[in-house]
């Protein structure tokens, strides 16, 4: 399968500069970019980007997808109120039949956004991996999760998945908290870290409640909580991030652990602004995720990366806070390191075919002072014309490229949802 | 002209319900909403909605939308040298020529928005209203601005066009701030807000060294300075009102005078954040708005009502802060207070037809637990499938429905941008 973008801008994240030219994709990956004009009988596809502008696709570090079924749920609700008498009630309900389903919805979004890539932490992965690989998606995924009490056995069944370089879906270690698991789960996690030599991905400070509990559990914060135990002696990443100490942020540093920030979700749910300014500085790297569509509630990028510097800019009270282009590397480059996918990250010869279209006539992307600019400060899902996935293209001029009917899924999925809504007695 | 849009959901705005019928459009005005079943002979459009739901357009109550030119120019600078050294020098190269284009691309961006009216103020109005009436945008533009230093007559031949109860634009009486007008322009609006008994608008305590210097200055705040000398008497709408004491509040209240928030350009600036919060429990009316595209950079609403009430939030450390209805009624019915359209708040038989119908087959609406919720948490530009405004579609399935070829617009107005970017010594 050979695809041609001719007649492209294209932004390949190496640095800032856009080149004008084409962009060859041989089955899944790159294989040129340049100025050279092809014979276009020699490609199965042929796709005049008319000057817009091709990218890397955003990858999301940090979202519970198949969580749609409580979208809209239960906002405006106090976060005790939302989590014990809305969103754990509901979730007792769910079953390894619904999470395919939930799942897909969450996909088509993530697709309208041009987000290509993400880290899932949810029950029943097993249904995941096969909703991603079915839809063509690419994801991470958490083997271990405490709140399903998932064995070591099933774990590493789950990350058998890793040894086929092919496979669309790569587990990681992880669990959800430090707050959550029994002390078996996180003895269990221990031995899988050091079996599998995996990184390990967690919550971590997202409320000052947590990291306050945790001092009077265990008389350290949560990030030294878990490094005195070697959790993060293969690295991995943090989700949240938000109330973080010097000393955190040492260790954080020391074992090269990436802090995924959630601004929508940490402003929604009122828990607080994560100190990106302030981590940059000290040279952590900082990938950006949509946390949950219960949560946020929508899965988007380009709201992450809108309110990752406006945030910084408001509380740091200085509106040079955090520069377009770092934001742009943060949704890019460095999701990707914290999906371990370094062959995804830019766009250069040899790498995974997981580009998207910036439709640069939309109103918003005009005049061209500045695309860079344009894409983190006006852009919005319209403006993604095109995402492609492994060398497919999955979404195209506002329609999805998948088997199924999106509006079955639609209606299974509403079904769904008024079935898990009835909260038992 | 009679339209007839069949199987909608329904959204009047004048409550939470929502219902499922008919609504038809005669001339520009709703002229029945309800469960009957027409012959489609009789009208010359029928649209079938799909389930899909009719609401009010949204108000955005303040904008100048002729900065499209400066957009993305300057981000990430400080306030200083994006006002002195980027923004000002370039509006000195404005002129008459160049207000008409710059216009249609901001229009263009509302429309992809379901924005179906504006309060707008920047230089050459009569180019602004022109261009507003050519296209068939809906607005409401300042007679009275002194960056232009416009004169008393023009003002009062620009205000003439209130006297046509069909005219797309009206005008009101503004300045920009207290502290940009000679005190002649003080003088001279005084006169016109005693002559036309318009209401007044002005940029007010958007940032705190605004209040302060006023305070040197005059002793008061600028609430209170414009107050003592009458300005506020005929009502009227004040924008951003980031740094308002409680005196200010009760002068707001006392003249019943809209507060205009615009989150997301305080954001971005880093000027602070409404304490929104607090003036609706002081009962005060607030509307929402973009400000100019130089500022925060999108035209959009979905921003701006998602970034309210999260900012409440988060400031507020309340995930409860202003619900999701709330939020809808000052992007709708509180901007219609704003712009003086009684007439175009909400969807009823009579009122004017400002309607837009929002896309429920997008991921991003799906599954439907609450639409109201879906629409102000996880709700962005591209669940806008039509915007109608005074009976004439503009907007529909992501195209322009304005007898000028939209590409043909940006290249004017990346030549116009350009040439304007030129800083001369």
């Amino acid at each position: 399968m050979k695809t041609l973008f001719k007649n492209a801008r294209i932004l390949k994240m190496t640095d800032e500069n856009i080149i004008s030219g084409n962009l060859v994709v041989t089955d899944n990956r790159i294989s040129y970019i340049g100025k050279d004009i092809f014979d276009e009988k020699e490609f199965d596809e042929v796709i005049d980007c008319r000057g817009n502008l091709l990218m890397p696709g955003f990858k999301n570090a940090h979202t519970h997808s198949a969580m749609t079924f409580l979208r809209s749920k239960a906002d405006d609700s106090s976060l005790h109120d939302w989590l014990f008498n809305e969103i754990f009630p509901r979730e007792n309900n769910l079953h390894k039949g619904c999470v395919r389903e939930l799942t897909k919805v969450a996909i088509l979004e993530y697709l309208t956004s041009g987000i290509t890539g993400v880290v899932d932490q949810y029950f029943f992965p097993e249904e995941f991996e096969e909703t991603c690989k079915e839809i063509g998606f690419r994801a991470v995924s958490l083997a271990m999760y405490d709140p399903d009490s998932r064995s070591k056995e099933t774990c590493l069944k789950l990350c058998e998945a890793n040894k086929d370089k092919y496979s669309l879906v790569k587990y990681v270690i992880g669990l959800h908290s430090e707050y959550t698991p029994s002390e078996e789960m996180f003895n269990v996690t221990s031995e899988l870290l050091k079996e599998t030599k995996l990184p390990y991905y967690v919550h971590l400070s997202e409320t000052a409640s947590e990291v306050e509990e945790c001092y009077q559990r265990r008389g350290v914060s949560p990030m030294e909580f878990f490094e005195s135990r070697h959790f993060f002696d293969n690295g991995g990443a943090i989700f949240h991030g938000v109330y973080l100490n010097d000393h955190d942020i040492e260790l954080i540093k020391k074992h090269d652990v990436i802090v995924v920030s959630n601004p929508s979700s940490n402003m929604k749910l009122a828990s607080g602004v994560c100190e990106v300014s302030k981590l940059l500085e000290k040279g952590v790297t900082i990938a950006l995720g949509t946390d949950g569509p219960a949560s946020n509630n929508a899965l988007d990028m380009f709201r992450e990366m809108y309110l990752v510097t406006g945030l910084q800019k408001l509380v740091n009270k200085n509106p040079v806070s955090i520069p377009a282009f770092e934001v742009l590397k943060m949704a890019t480059v460095n999701g990707a390191k914290a999906m371990g996918l370094e062959d995804g990250d830019v766009l250069e010869v040899g790498k995974l075919a997981d580009i998207i279209m910036i439709d640069l006539s939309r109103p918003s992307m005009q005049p061209i002072n500045n695309i860079i600019s344009n894409i983190v400060y006006s852009g919005e899902k319209d403006i993604v014309k095109m995402t492609m996935i492994n060398g497919k293209i999955l979404y195209y001029n506002n329609e999805f490229k998948i088997k199924e009917d999106v509006q079955d899924i639609y209606s299974k999925v509403q079904k769904l949802t008024e079935e898990l809504s009835v909260i038992k007695e």
